[in-house]
This record gives C-alpha cells, sequence and structure tokens, in this order.
C-alpha cells in the first residue's frame, strides 16, 4: 500500500504527552486544560439527551446553534452571516479545515502556508493534490511577525488559497489592523481565497481587538473563518467547531463536509447552542487567561530563559539559547525527562524542521500546575 | 469558484424529510429510528462529562472503547484484531468510509462501487481523485443480489478498491457464504483492497449470520471493516463509528484521519464503552427490528405494492408497477404529498439514476407510526 500522506507519523502532540506521562512531567505541550468546563455546559448536554435530542441533524448543524453562533459574530464582530447559508457547523475546527482546503483546492492549485504553521494544514494541501508555498515567519524586537512583502512575491497565476492563523499557534503573536490591510491589498483584484483559523479568537490580551477578518467586509467576501468551541469552552475533546463563510463558498464546503462527516453530534450541538445565550464565558476569557500568562511570564523572569512576547493564545514562546545549543526536539525531550516539564519545539510547526532555538509551553492550566512546572524550571 | 464535486446536489434524504415535514407526511424516508435510545446510555455518557473526560482523547479513540469493539468483533465474527493498532474510533460511519478512500486511492485508481449504492461512496472516490467503475446489482426471484462475474470483469491493473456493503441499504439485501467466497476468488493474488461498509451488521433476519468480512481471515487481511453505533444504539446523531483494519492498513487509515478530524468526541466515547460491556441490546436488535419488519410486510400484502425480499437492514423495498408508471423520484413525492408517507426512490443510489420501479421505506419506527403510514398506504 502506497502512502497518500509518506510524510505523517505521530503527532509531537501525541509523542510529547507520551513522554511527559512516562517521566511524571508537568504536560505544557498539548494545548489543552486541565481543568474541567463549566457544569452548567454539561447540564445542557445531558438535557439535550434526555429530551431526545439524538438523531441526525440537519445536515449544516442544528439551527439553534447555526443562529447563536451567527449572532455572536454580529455582536463581536459586526458582521452578518445568514445562518441558513452561511454557517456550518463542523467535527472540530481540524475538520473545518480540511474541508474547506478540500473543497476549493484543485489537484495543482498552489496554497500559502505561513510557517511555523498548525500541523494539519500540510497533509490536508496533500490530500487535495494541492501544492503548499510555504513563507516563514520573522522575529523582531515585537516577536514573530507576517513579512507581507514575501507572501506577496509568493502569490503567482496558480495561487488558490492564503492559510491564516491569528491569534497564532504556536507563536502567541496576534496579527493587528496592519496586517489585515496588507493581505487586503495582496490579494485585491485576485481569485485568492482565504481560510482564517481563529480558534484563539477569545484569548487576546491587553486590551487589543481580535482582527477577525469578518470584520473586514472585503476579505470576508472571499474567507472561510474558522473557529471552535474547544479552547473557548474547555472542552477540548468535545469536537464541535464551525466556519463562516460567503453563501457560494459555504455551498462549496458543504458538499464536502456532507460526505465527510456529513454532521455533528446532535446533543452536544443543543448543549452548546444554550450555552452561547450567555456571552459572559468568552467575554470573560481574556481575563481569565492574561491572568494565568502573567503569572507564568512572572515566574519565568528570573530564569535563564527569555520570554518572547504572548499577545494571544494560550501558548508562551521561550528562547533557550542561554541553557542549550541542543536542537528545539532536543531540548523538548530533555525538559521533559530531566526537568519533568513537557514543552513542544517549534521546529515541529515547519515543514522542513527549522531550528530557532525556541520551545512552546501552554499556560492553559491550573494556576498550581503553573506553579509547579515554575518551580522546575526554576532549578535550571 | 470552481467545485470539486460539481455533481453534487441536497442529499435525496435532505429532499424527502423537508417534504415529508412540509406535507405532514408519516417520514418513511431518511433511516433514523423515531424512538430514543435506552436511558442507561444516555445516563453513562452524562456520568463520562461529569467525571471530567472533556478534552483530547487518544488520536484513534479512547482505548476502553476500542478494546470494547474488538472484544465483540472477537466475540461475534472470531477475530482478534489489536485495539492498539488495528481499531480507530471516526465520526460516524460516514467519516470512515471517506478517510479509508482518502488513505489508499491515489488520483486515477479506480474503484469498483456496487450499485445501488450509499451516497457517499462516489463523492469520496472523487475528492480522492479516483476513478469509480460502477456495476449494478440484479433483480431474480430472491431479490437484489451482486452479479460476482461482472464484478469480476472489472477489475483490471489499475483497480484499487472494492466497496461492499452488507447489510444492503437501500436494498435490504445480505451478503451470504457464497458472495463472500466469490469475492475471495477475485481479490486472490491480487493487491486490490476492499471496504467493506457493516452499519446494519445487526440486522439480520431469520436466523441468517451477519458474514462480516472480519470472519473472513483471507479477506479481513485486506479489508477496511466499517461501522457505527448509530444504527445499532438508536442514536443516529451522536456520530460515532469505527473501523476495524489490519496495522497495516490502519496506520495509514490514522494519518488521514489525524488530520481530517483528529479525534472523536470524548465523552461519547467513554459512555458506549461503558454501555457496550453489556452484549444485550445488540444481540436482541435482530429480533428487535425483525417485528417491525415482519409487521410492516404483514400490512403491505393485502395491497398493490410488490414486496422484495428484506433479509436486513431497516429498510423494505417495493415495487409499485401496479399503482403508476412514473419515475421512482415523482413516485416518492406523490407518496409524500398526496399520500403522506414519504419514502426514497432507489434511482438517488445509482450515479446515473437508473429507473427500477422501486422505492424504500424505513421500518425503524414506533408500531404506531408503522400502523399510520400503513393505512394510508392501504387507501391506494
Ligand atoms: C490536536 S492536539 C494539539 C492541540 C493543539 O492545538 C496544540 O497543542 O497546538
Ligand atoms: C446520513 S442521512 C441518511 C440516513 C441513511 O443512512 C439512509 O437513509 O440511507
Amino acid at each position: 500500500l502506497q502512502s497518500r500522506l509518506p510524510a505523517v507519523g505521530t503527532t509531537i502532540f501525541t509523542r510529547m504527552s507520551t513522554l511527559a506521562a512516562e517521566h511524571g512531567a508537568v504536560n505544557l505541550g498539548q494545548g489543552f486544560p486541565d481543568f474541567d468546563c463549566e457544569a452548567k455546559l454539561v447540564d445542557m448536554v445531558s438535557e439535550a439527551m434526555r429530551a431526545g435530542h439524538n438523531q441526525y441533524p440537519m445536515m449544516p448543524g442544528v439551527p439553534a446553534l447555526r443562529e447563536a453562533i451567527a449572532q455572536k459574530i454580529a455582536a463581536l464582530y459586526g458582521r452578518a452571516y445568514d445562518a441558513a447559508s452561511e454557517i456550518t457547523v463542523t467535527s472540530g475546527a481540524t475538520e473545518a479545515l480540511t474541508t474547506a482546503i478540500l473543497c476549493c483546492v484543485h489537484p495543482g492549485d498552489e496554497v500559502i502556508v505561513i510557517e511555523p504553521a498548525y500541523d494539519s494544514y500540510l497533509p490536508a494541501i496533500a490530500l487535495a493534490g494541492g501544492v503548499p508555498v510555504t513563507v516563514s515567519m520573522e522575529v523582531g524586537p515585537q516577536g514573530y511577525f507576517v513579512p507581507w512583502d514575501k507572501v506577496s512575491a509568493a502569490v503567482g497565476a496558480r495561487t488558490r488559497l492564503i492559510i491564516i492563523n491569528s491569534p497564532h499557534n504556536p507563536t502567541g503573536s496576534i496579527l493587528r489592523r496592519a496586517d489585515i490591510d496588507a493581505l487586503a491589498d495582496i490579494v485585491r483584484g485576485s481569485n485568492v481565497l482565504i481560510l482564517s483559523d481563529e480558534v484563539y479568537e477569545h484569548m487576546v490580551y491587553d486590551g487589543a481587538p481580535h482582527e477577525s477578518l469578518c470584520r473586514h467586509a472585503e476579505l470576508a467576501a472571499r474567507s472561510f473563518v474558522v473557529s471552535s468551541f474547544g479552547k473557548t469552552y474547555h472542552v477540548t475533546g468535545w469536537k464541535v467547531g464551525y466556519v463562516a463563510a460567503p453563501a457560494a463558498l459555504s455551498a462549496e464546503f458543504r458538499k464536502v463536509h456532507q460526505y465527510n462527516v456529513f454532521t455533528v453530534n446532535t446533543p452536544m450541538q443543543h448543549g452548546l447552542a444554550n450555552y452561547m445565550a450567555d456571552p459572559a464565558p468568552y467575554l470573560d476569557l481574556p481575563a481569565f487567561y492574561q491572568r494565568k500568562r502573567d503569572l507564568f511570564r512572572d515566574g519565568l523572569r528570573g530564569s535563564r530563559f527569555e520570554l518572547l512576547p504572548a499577545d494571544g493564545t494560550y501558548f508562551q514562546c521561550v528562547r533557550y539559547e542561554a541553557i542549550s545549543t541542543a536542537t528545539e526536539t532536543a531540548f523538548a525531550e530533555w525538559l521533559t525527562s530531566d526537568i519533568k516539564v513537557a514543552a513542544i519545539p517549534v521546529s515541529a510547526f515547519y515543514q522542513q524542521g527549522k531550528e530557532s532555538g525556541i520551545v512552546r509551553f501552554c499556560f492553559a492550566k491550573q494556576d498550581e500546575t503553573l506553579q509547579l512546572a515554575l518551580e522546575r524550571l526554576a532549578r535550571i
């Protein structure tokens, strides 16, 4: 059997979580909280099951959930998506990303991927028969940024799609208004589509706004905007996400979605629709995670790690050149086995494994977990 | 935007369910029960959520569920799959089917599809860049059967995969031992793989065994065997399925699964693992549905419909030539709007819309629902 994805092995997240378990390390690797969602949310899903919402929902999702998503987007980003034709509920953001790529990338089409990049983009492009064109982020005094001149130079006649991600995993950087304007300048007048991965939309700090593409009429008209409930509501295992896109793009998305997974867990959708009636959980999230970010950064300040800016997501990147010249993978493994704190090498987010001497910690953890990790890291 | 799936429209299931709702028709179209699952199963999922099983599970599925699936297969079909490397939990059977196709079909590879065929197979083959080669089932005194000589003639150097489905949707026919032997003869010595859609495995009637490919060592060694909990446990909206395949095939399957959906709803997996400890729900299913089948068949016996055999699934196909010469779609629409009983035209399961004068009813309904439908159908 000839592989369709010969380059794919076990994900770095699984490998580091396994290593962390083996060594009894505090797991700041894979991005998931070590605390639970609100009991109220669980109760709402239980109620939906007891009320008999256990059979196929409509293919694009339970109407009440699509409506709640459209209302949230309208309230936060001022754009009115039609819940009937422009919002589709997906099996997590991963399915949304892969389905979006499969529905618009034809064999031979080029897709621009900005590295470091979440690890699902490249395999999905490969399955579609697309050709990835990578552009590397650069690191300046303000941390990681996208060199838009290089993105512009990478766009050509075969470019079908540009994938962006803000707040950005793994770097914790965010796109600002000037970035969005630069992107708009690049695609204006072309047929290039945008896939915008915004799963960390509610984790932007220091009062900065989340520059969702939904805010930008010109770009939204050619964009698939992807988000998810997993990160926002502390239920990464529930696998409910969504895509917002203009009707013509949503129609193509749904054709693939329908035959990829058909539809998404019914009672979870009903529970989430109810829970969304109260905006507090996502409105309170920036403050909730900013406090954890600050706790973690403050704890590392006396250490030999150099802190990179952390403007969004629940990830903190650190440079370790004062500690070691090891590769990122070797250093992350050593941190896990010897210091007993697991991290993720940022090199895993590059197709060619580019080394920058930077690893990523996840601070979506209870304060005690973060304290324990900080004590261990302080010993270095 | 050029479509990747230009032939795809709204599924027949959605169209007929919508029409049924508009006309207040009894919906015997789309295949789902109008009764609920056991309260115990709902409680087990609620307990899993309350116990905090809400974050990412392992990529191939919760170990306890994979173990329970492997044990069930061993008990029923006598084949020992390794839960660690040969069982993968999926977002319903649809994801399992599409992922299996995407992981082994390369652009230009041929895939043999036996028609009438479930509507997801052809779009999934198209996404993979594969070339479908269709073989039509034939209808004899014993009902629909697969002409294996024609399947054999369709196999060539480019054949990568044969998709089979037993118990068969929409015809309600089942493959018997002689069919499996014929299939084994066809693929012996070749590199052809098999994708076996067995989602109705627990609905085989009149004491016949379900000839799962898991029973047949020679075929199992080259097969992806797909099943699901939706039909078996009356929870079509939960979207939890699985694939059993030898380690080498499972490894390729998981590469695609990992980047298609990554993983499947955690609390549902835990709840289902617990529920599977008791085999009664699936062991009792044949008797449960055989009674409904008989009730429905007996009710139609005095009518002008000609009953085809219904050896498996929860579908009953009928010939309507004594009533009308309309196309199947027109007849199903008339049944829905005028007689107020929705059915599915079997022509929707053929790429070229082949007309056989046959429609499909779903009898996975409460007895009262079936009685009401029978009263209405008796008026014709
Ligand atoms: C899908 S497992 C990885 C979780 C995650 O998003 C991350 O750690 O980057
Ligand atoms: C996925 S909706 C269709 C349900 C079904 O399997 C059928 O009616 O054939």
